[in-house]
């Protein structure tokens, strides 16, 4: 591998296609558009070939429109081990059309374990193929070692919990110490970790996820972790506005940048895709949801 | 599905087999006894047969001697999606035999997604199929909603990761809110969950992670969750003893229960086993070692 870090590729990616909004790409069954096929048995050849053509066209309708995608590996477990073949080609097909590729897997275990995750996700030659990997750090700084170790060598990113975007997110991510919420705890322990990463164009390769619908948070994390892309849930169907999502965003000399905001269900699953009755109807209602969210992200 | 609670499953199984010693199945690469063949390319199908017939002679040692095996998720996807073949198969196989299935797999996420990890690996029934589930809970308590409403359909369990063995796990888990560290007020929230899930037998199908090398922790937990099982990993290669294992876990007629007490490379790869060269040879020193494990708990 010879790829650049990730911080830097993630930088020219947002400016060379204008936006740094990031398709996820996460095929709930119930809300899959009749056109790819029957979806009622799990795991059955006909709902994992559903899968495969809806995110494959999900990501052919990414290129050149949206920074990255962000594969959710829970739907694509949820059909099996057929079911993460899909996800192994859908990261292949990515990396191939030079679209970033966040897998979005929150994995996270100890010392040698993680090795094995890493292993598994984290890099252009992994078996599940990946520019990136979310990752959980409740179980202590130590274990994002193995994971940093893969990352930095293949030039991957991280993008590691820090404050999640639902209801109860605050019941340990708030909780209070020496004044300060867990969550400021952990983004200053990841500040160093972020420092040591920053490649050209000024962006680390060690992230957060931060959810849109905490924008005041969103901006105190920034201070803490200035160099850190922010992996932004919850803008769109999750509730969260444009301004709010690019709370913890830095500015860049063509817009918005420092970080990706993710929609899903309002990208890949708009009302008027739902019974699009050809190929060409469904691309042309993702088109415009993603100009939709691009502008909203653009005017804010 | 007419299976009975998962904690009743497993006094029952603690009691027929008489240890509350469980099987770690971690199939490192770097540790495979020959006798199972190459396993020098990643994913090659001499990799993954070697794997899988590693985990199947590991179960079939497992019957009868340990109460559960403990798959351990990430060596499986380091092999990608055939990777994943195996270990569903091995769940399946686990099942079919009447010996519990603990999947490590720390899943986690929010909402909808968890719906979807809960369809993936929680019950009989599931593509990855399990007795019980280890989960995270940074994300919030109501993250495990999803996961609960389905072990709680299946006759499942779950245990939530709360005190890990790992020498950074006090980097947040111990942070001090209130006079108590993080990790007692994440079991404090579990307790009123665990309290409404407790079978037959007394022991509840909601438990924790507890790791091994942190007894005084390990009977604090047990005071906060009179009633949940506790996975407790750490016991031999890791370092614990089997007084310091048996630290949180409850006294029953015949010996310690309320729990599992995990060993992963002192019972699959003792140091007679590498260079093994037969199966019987191999199965001999699998046995001793499994012996020698369950004598130190019933001793300790």
């Amino acid at each position: 591998m010879a790829v650049n870090p990730f911080g830097s590729r993630l930088t020219d990616a947002i400016r060379s296609v204008g936006t740094p909004l990031c398709m996820g790409i996460d095929p709930h069954l119930s809300m899959m558009p009749k056109l790819f096929g029957d979806v009622s048995t799990t795991a059955s050849p006909s709902t994992i070939r559903a899968i495969e053509d809806f995110s494959m066209a999900c990501l052919e309708m990414a290129r050149g429109r949206v920074a990255a995608i962000k594969p959710q590996a829970a739907f694509f477990e949820a059909q099996g081990p057929d079911g993460m073949h899909v996800l192994a080609r859908l990261g292949r097909a990515a990396i191939d059309a030079g679209v970033l590729v966040i897998m979005d897997a929150k994995r996270n275990d100890i010392g040698s374990t993680n090795a094995a995750y890493a292993d598994a996700w984290i890099g252009h030659d992994a078996p599940f193929p990946s520019d990136a990997l979310t990752v959980n750090a409740y179980l202590g700084l130590d274990t994002l070692d193995p994971l940093l170790a893969r990352a930095d060598q293949q030039g991957a990113g991280l993008f590691v919990l820090t404050r999640t975007s639902n209801p109860g997110a605050g019941d340990l991510q708030d909780l209070e110490i020496d004044g300060a919420p867990l969550f400021h705890h952990l983004a200053a322990g990841l500040a160093p970790l972020a420092a040591a990463r920053v490649g050209e164009g000024g962006l680390s390769s060690l992230g957060i996820v931060a959810g849109a619908t905490w924008p005041e948070e969103a901006r105190t994390l920034r201070q803490i972790l200035p160099s850190a892309p922010f992996l932004v849930p919850g803008f769109g169907a999750q509730g969260a506005g444009a301004a709010q999502a690019l709370a913890g965003l830095t500015s860049g000399p063509d817009g918005p940048e420092g970080g990706l905001v993710n929609s899903t269900r309002g990208l890949i699953f708009p009302a008027d895709a739902a019974d699009a009755s050809s190929i060409s109807a469904w691309q042309t209602a993702i088109g415009d949801a993603i100009e939709a969210s691009r502008t909203a992200l653009g005017n804010a």
